[in-house]
This record gives structure tokens, sequence and C-alpha cells, in this order.
């Protein structure tokens, strides 16, 4: 499978590379680095990726959202939530982290589903309408769209995702070797509003 | 605080970007990637993140060494570790990830101290003499140096690093910020061989 992901400037570095770490250690995966116009993206925490253009892309394969400060700018960016669109609707799979399912709202692709994000920025993720976030979720698969909590949670669902299509044994090798204590209950959410 | 990492061709971008995501949660900090030669260096994962060059560098503040695969060609590179002795001499402050402590092993730095690495690459790691090898534990730190276990545990490290620097309160706040259940316990070691 390949693992499309789509960075821009101000995305949260371990957003990305903590479920692009478990992805990639499933055989047969490989990671592709997007941004809308390609070139390099600064992450909040100053390392510069170098990306290919998503702009005229056609590529399959699971679309990975990260989120961080630099989606308050994007959730109101009519051009890239259009190419962001149709990314997610042609990808069989979309998986965000953090604020990346700010995007996914955003450019109407969760429209009618249930998802999560960030529990820091909640109630500016809730001003997204269409959506039915969930408060209280580690992470939450709703069809094709796997969205997660904030940054750390990313980790948990892409074990999660990777239970789901290739079986529990898989994932728990994969964390074993990473020596990674997943917190594979994606209902158990102790960073949840009381 | 400056941290200083130091990255090379198949490093494993979570051993950096974990730690990273938790040490520029601290005010007052920033990340800076440097390699040998500087330019583009390519992950295990396949990113390829943008370097400065820390060949004639005199920088200050903490070193930061991931491990990955690139350390098997790096812990027999002359060149690489008589570089990397250097920026560990000068440096307040050394950490690493995973099979990063192999070459601070290699390069002489962690001589009659106390360290740990990936527990999966034990037998390996173990033929780097001089170095007080800790089978169990999920991070050391000796002195100056903080080494951790396999890929994941360098976030319980970094965290640990930011609670005996500024306190556990901002380590804790760091850790509920990036929603990550902190395996706070160095001792605590579910991966270490039976």
């Amino acid at each position: 499978m390949l693992i499309n992901a789509i960075l821009f400037d101000n995305f949260t570095s371990l957003d990305l590379f903590g479920p692009v770490d478990i992805l990639a250690r499933v055989p047969d995966t490989q990671v592709r680095y997007y941004s809308l116009a390609g070139g390099p993206v600064v992450s909040s925490q100053g390392s510069t990726v170098l990306t290919e253009s998503a702009g005229q892309a056609q590529f399959s394969g699971a679309l990975l959202v990260p989120g961080g400060l630099g989606t308050r700018m994007l959730s109101w960016d009519g051009e890239f939530l259009a190419a962001l669109r149709r990314l997610a609707d042609a990808a069989p799979w979309c998986l965000s982290v953090c604020t990346g399912s700010v995007l996914l709202a955003a450019c109407g692709a969760l429209h009618g589903k249930r998802a999560t994000s960030n529990k820091c920025a909640f109630e500016w993720v809730r001003r997204f309408p269409g959506v039915l976030w969930q408060p209280r979720a580690r992470w939450v698969a709703d069809g094709k769209f796997y969205t997660s909590s904030g940054v750390a949670a990313g980790m948990d669902m892409a074990l999660g995702f990777v239970r789901d299509r290739h079986g529990r044994e898989l994932a728990e090798q994969i964390a074993w070797r990473m020596e990674y204590c997943w917190n594979s209950d994606e209902e158990r959410d102790p960073f949840a509003a009381k």
C-alpha cells in the first residue's frame, strides 16, 4: 500500500512521523510526501521536509493528514481545501491526526461521519459543522476515515488501522519492535474533558 | 536551549521527531538539524530532511542522536565518529535514541558510562566495549548522557530530560498537550529480555 502524506507549513512533525514509522513497517508499504505546490515544507519544529506536488497528482493508496498550527490558516483556504477534497474522495482510506481532521471537515469530506480531533482545541474543532464530533475517543474509524485525537494518539490510531487491515498480531509485532506501549482501546481517552 | 540533531541517511524518523516534538515545547527552545556534510538526508521512512553541515560547526546546546539502520555503517566510519566525538565532548548534554547510543559508544564518548539501547538489537549493541550497557531500562541518565531504548522510548526519555531540568510539572503539561501517555519510570522496561 502507498501512504500519501499531505504536508503544509507549520504541520506538527510527530503527527506525521509517528504514524509513518508504524505504517512503513507493514510489508510492501511505501510512504510519499506531498504538498499542494511541492517543494520544501517547514514543520512547527523547524524541520524542512522535501515534498512532491499533490496539485495535479492522481495517486492511489491511503491519504495521511497531520495537524498542527498550519491548519488554522488552511481551514479557510479554498484552493487547498478543494485539492484536499479531490484527494480524499479518490483515496480508499483517509487518516488524520490531531487537527488534521479539521481540514477533512472543512473540505466537506467528513460530512455525516463520526470523527475526533485534538482535545485541547475541541471548542474550535466543533465549529466545523456537519461532522458527528466525538469528544471522547482515542481515535474514531467510520468507513474509510480514521481520525485521531491530539499528536500522540496518531500512533495508537495507526496501529489500530494496521490491526483492522492486517490483524492484531502484526499490529502488536510492530509496537513491540518499536518498543511502543500501544493504547489499543480506541474508546479509552484519558485526555477527554471531564 | 538549542537542540542540535545529528542526522544521517537511514535514520529512523520517529527516533528524531518524537523527542524533538517534546523538547521544542519547552519555552525558549530551538531545534536545528545537522548532518556531517549538510544537505538533504533521507530517513528509512523515505522522508528527505534538509540539514546544515556539522563538520566544522561549533554549536552549543544539547546533542540529539537518533538511531536506525544507518547506524550499522556509521559505527565503523572513522570520519563520522571523530566528528561525533568532538561534538559530544563539547555538548553540555547528549541525548540518544535507540541505536543512536551505539554511535556514541563507537566514538568513545560513552566510555565508563551507564547506557542503554534498542532491546531487539542488544546482542549487537553489547559488542561495543567500555560501556556499562543496561539490558533493562526504559532510558538511562548518567551525567550529561541520556540514552533511551528503542524508537518510542525516546519520547519517554525526552520527557524525563525535561523533568530533570525543569521539573515534573512542565513534563506532565507537555505530555498532556500532546495527549501522550508518558511512561515516566525509567526503570520499568516492558521490552527487556526475560
